[in-house]
């Protein structure tokens, strides 16, 4: 049983590698009535485009989406959206060293040896270049989260030996993230990471990271207990993009080293004149979503990350996940052939120095898949009335 | 969509609460042929069992499963199989601190959020007995994975500021991780593991720590990209268990601070004489499996943790998840009533004051079950013959 | 990949053989706040029961469902429901014929062919009595389904030769279904029934016939196109039972006789004082489920019974079921052992000479599962407000 | 939860609507090395078109589809296959009347009903023009099915009360069903469905029938009881078509009619000198799927239809269809308009009199879909070896 479909009530369907025609993105389960465009899937697009700055990799791709149904007169009617992406940057070009040997760090390996062969014309279906359907498919999840209050936000949160203090990661803006192009929000950090990224690009190497990713108004009562909690679909989706090697939520592996009389969250009274589950709500004054459950507590400290027993508290969802360094640095490097002969590798064109800058809009895409799917799982907990 | 369904062709649905008459669990899509009887899942529900040594609950639970259908005449019959367990230790106790006021650290408001009220006796669902049924599924599971020359197997890797020196995580064995109640394998520090959790015990406190798991003798090509990518699955089963706030596998959070020429596993021929792909495979000379599929090569290193683009290389998985300190630790704490108000309570009972001895044989079953899952989806991913 | 769990939303999972200890069965997704309790599963068992009449068979079976979780203080919880049924009637036979030979019209060769062996002490997994199952959870979904207005009603159209002649299936009552033990609604027709029924049983024979079922109030926009059409999910469900050979909806196979201009049914406006599409909904004055799209439109006659591009139109859903003479016939039939050598074989054991009368329950459950299914999952295709 | 996708491990995703760009077509698990080209495609997609004789309508659809992904060097890749078909018939047209009355016969209100809104250029969604995505998928489901030795073949049994005498369904060729463009394979018979339909069209009518369709060389052994059991999905399958109104396979409902003596098949020794299970494997010299499991034994007579318990009996399958007369008559029909008010609706374009002789590549392509699921479903049946 293969795997190119996420989600269960909204669901993504995709196709498509590096250098074939394009890619295929059908999203089933949208609710009806939602106004959508192109325009509305450009913007994470962009931010996930290569050749941002000089700390991505300057390949030009197209990456502008066709809508070709479940949008009539501006707003979804309930059929499945069908997206593609042309691919405009095959070179018909000189495989021969990768259609051979294996690039450390990359799928060439795994992929001959799960399916006889592989697709050698750069990384076939392993490229993260299929990120651009999620990205798309998760511009349409944060505009219906957006009805319902929340919202999604992900920044870098560590370069290197570089780390962002964030005190309150439910303060950040989007202007503060993409004011760089390290979408670090703390500006003296993001210089610091820019700096780090330049050196370790013209070291020819590349360099790994941390993203931390938060979701605000989210309502209480999201997550399927005892396998489908939301911390485990948050997981797997996270884990799911490539490079990540790891994911933590809330306090994360700093629990290891913790005592339960400081770990556990004590539950206060909400604040007064204040909204305990939504505080970015105000600013969604479109929200149609029905009211949420009333929250009649919240608590004084967010170690648990916003998730109790797999579902959410109403307090601000906060995880982190580790991105490795980019597999592909133009040196040359051990490895073996196809038979199993050692070899040196030199991979060619270009690459991300740091993918963190460029993971950041991926990650918020794949929180957004996860949160749309719940909220819409979530309204069958209940006999409605 | 409710959530109490784990895996694709090998599908474990369970049901049941910790103080209703117990636990029921369905395992569909065993194969048939497979020897089985209930000796063969109770060294695993032994291992989790409560009341193992003074570091676990003293709490009396009767694990003893009983088979009601699926095995026939000593062997599955290809026919869902139905497990249950009775619950014993339900005292018909005074519930009433818990039904009205919220366990920091516990699911109890985030259940009554979600469905409007809850079973406030003891945890319910959210109750980690809940975890028997993964316990004795995974145990078919590691029968299968017996057969096809793969083994599981986990240990306390961290507990507190205590951890564990384990250069070769393949090299350890069940006999080393069973030889103290810490399921730490190595003695010297298992014992100031021991001492750790006596002295938090007796401090009326809890403690976290950090479980390693590894699975030896897996075959190159499971995982199913780009969304059921072996990591990401492994990444969600582990956190649907109760307590896990973190995942990372290979070289994990560390990359953070690596350089793709440092992190990058170089390709090298397989070892003559040895067989790349499957170290443990000769430990199993009842194999009935299909053969591997022929691995021509094997990495030097494995900070890649046995996985590449999602699909597992043939070196050993190797991951590891952060478990918090138990919420329940014999102390008042602060909180909220149903109502909103402030108040203070006294969880009772008896509770680990360090989960992690008793982690173990949950983590090895989940990774149990992803294993199986993904060896049972990998057979359809190339033509037979 | 097995197939023992129905449904997206309301998954109904089971296990179970005719001679082991008993049978499982775990509903998950059904909302929290349901009023249920063992009481409510009792009454369409009875009917399902065997024993009822001399109609059907003579054994006795435990019929008697456990309530083990899901349900707390008389309401539903969220959590998954498990119930179980003991299987008292093991007698600890001769099973030595079904054993080495395979029974015409049953599945004793086709499991044998499948899993390479099967459990031959009866019907095994594939007996009927599997249906106590689908019953029970059918039970539970028309209680949310009556919250709705929705009702769901069967009986027996035709055995033999012997057609009922019901001009307003809408019109027929539960009472009149449940009057005579061939729960045929036309007294006259009953009687026939029966008699052909007796004779068939004097003959030592069996004979088929038709169940016919009918769904009131269902509101129009349940069914997913273009693959999950609420007709091709009835058919599924339907075709799922025992001794089913076809399914036929509205006009059914007369439609091949029929031109476009005297099939299609026309639009007409509603009658007036009349709500067009829940014409039972009166009946129900706990209604507690949202509010009905408006319908502002009916049409004259229903010979697409119910179902227009695969999702209802408010009209009652009408549809018919073949079921064949039982295969179990107190004669002397030929067959072959499983070695292939020709012999003949006595099936015994008491066996209804008509499935029929039983049978309605059964189909009651499956489209009361269904359209319970489909009612949540409607829920997820329009915005909400 | 929309319903776009189809099957379990061989599936099916689509989007597209009829007076849209074009349609979007994603298999995700066709396992890898299977040969595929466009070519392959083409033959079914040909039968499906309109325009191919006075019988079907003269619309001048585009059929060609492009692949976009999943095959690489002439051979399937593991990774899923893209497919898209553009529309090029796009008259900008007036669909006055379809926006605002509703056609009888077709989806047009029950789409409004619920979704809110629909596409009123042709029948949006519900165009029969999605089945070309159905097509194409059924013919590379057709070429893995004639790996294994199994053949799918559809004719015209019924238009009208002309009705074909096809004693050895199994028997028919493709020729002899594509010799006329009523593929009816009976010569005379199929002369007079084509007067029939011929003079219906001048009626400015139209009329229904029914389809027969067969499998040979289905091992036995596939179908997963007790839910998702062969005769259920392939009743679901073919249901899910529009405009079929039901389903029945071997005596179907003549069973109704029938004792348990007549019609239960009794087993009899397979016949000397030939293979029971796969009669025509012999034609199929590049088959390499893995041996059939030997089936010891054959019925003399073939009233189950090639199924037993839901599980397939190695006999060969046999089942028929309803389909209702086209919906679209160019007469003036009674209706309602959106609002409600009586009117009436005269519907355009160009529409097929009778919709058999092109439903039978459809009924194929969802048969093979079917067979194909369930060839890989049954891969885990049996422990391997």
């Amino acid at each position: 049983m293969a795997g190119n479909t996420f989600g269960k009530l909204f669901r993504v369907t995709t196709s498509g590698v590096s250098h074939g025609p394009g890619y295929l993105c059908i999203i089933d389960g949208c609710p009806a009535g939602l106004e959508l465009s192109v325009e509305d899937l450009l913007p994470d697009l962009r931010r996930r485009r290569p050749g941002q700055s000089k700390l991505t990799t300057q390949r030009d791709e197209s990456d502008t989406p066709e809508i070709w149904s479940g949008v009539f007169e501006g707003k979804t009617d309930g059929t499945p959206i069908g997206i593609l992406f042309r691919n405009s940057d095959q070179r018909s070009g000189d495989y021969g060293d990768i259609k051979d040997k294996y690039r450390p760090g990359h799928a060439d390996f795994t992929f001959d040896a799960k399916y006889g062969f592989r697709d050698y014309r750069g990384g076939g279906r392993s490229s993260a270049r299929e990120t651009v359907s999620r990205v798309a498919a998760g511009a349409v999840a944060k505009k219906i989260l957006a009805l319902a209050g929340i919202r999604v936000l992900g920044y870098v949160k560590q370069v290197g030996d570089v780390i962002a203090d964030v005190p309150d990661p439910t303060a950040v803006t989007l202007e503060q993230v993409e004011a760089t192009p390290a979408r670090c929000p703390v500006p003296d950090t993001a210089a610091k990471m820019i700096a780090l990224i330049d050196s370790v690009r013209m070291d020819r190497d590349s360099i790994g990271g941390v993203c931390e990713l938060v979701a605000t108004g989210v309502p209480p009562g999201l997550g399927e207990p005892v396998f489908d909690k939301l911390k485990a679909d948050l997981g797997k989706a996270l884990l799911s993009l490539p490079a990540v090697l790891g994911f933590e939520y809330g306090a994360g592996f700093a629990v290891a080293n913790m005592r339960g009389s400081a770990n556990n969250d004590v539950f206060v009274p909400p604040e007064p004149h204040e909204s305990p589950v939504a505080p970015d709500a105000a600013d969604c004054n479109t929200a149609v979503w029905e009211p949420h459950h009333e929250a009649p507590v919240r608590t004084e400290s967010n170690r648990h990350g916003g998730m109790l027993g797999g579902i959410s508290s109403g307090m601000p969802i906060v995880c982190r996940v580790a991105v490795k360094p980019t597999s592909s640095i133009p040196r040359s490097q051990r490895t073996v052939t196809r038979a199993g002969e050692p070899t040196e590798i030199l991979v060619k064109g270009r690459h991300d120095p740091c993918l963190l800058p460029r993971f950041v809009p991926m990650g918020e895409a794949m929180i957004a898949l996860v949160l749309v799917d719940h909220l819409l799982r979530s309204r069958a907990s209940r006999l409605p009335g």
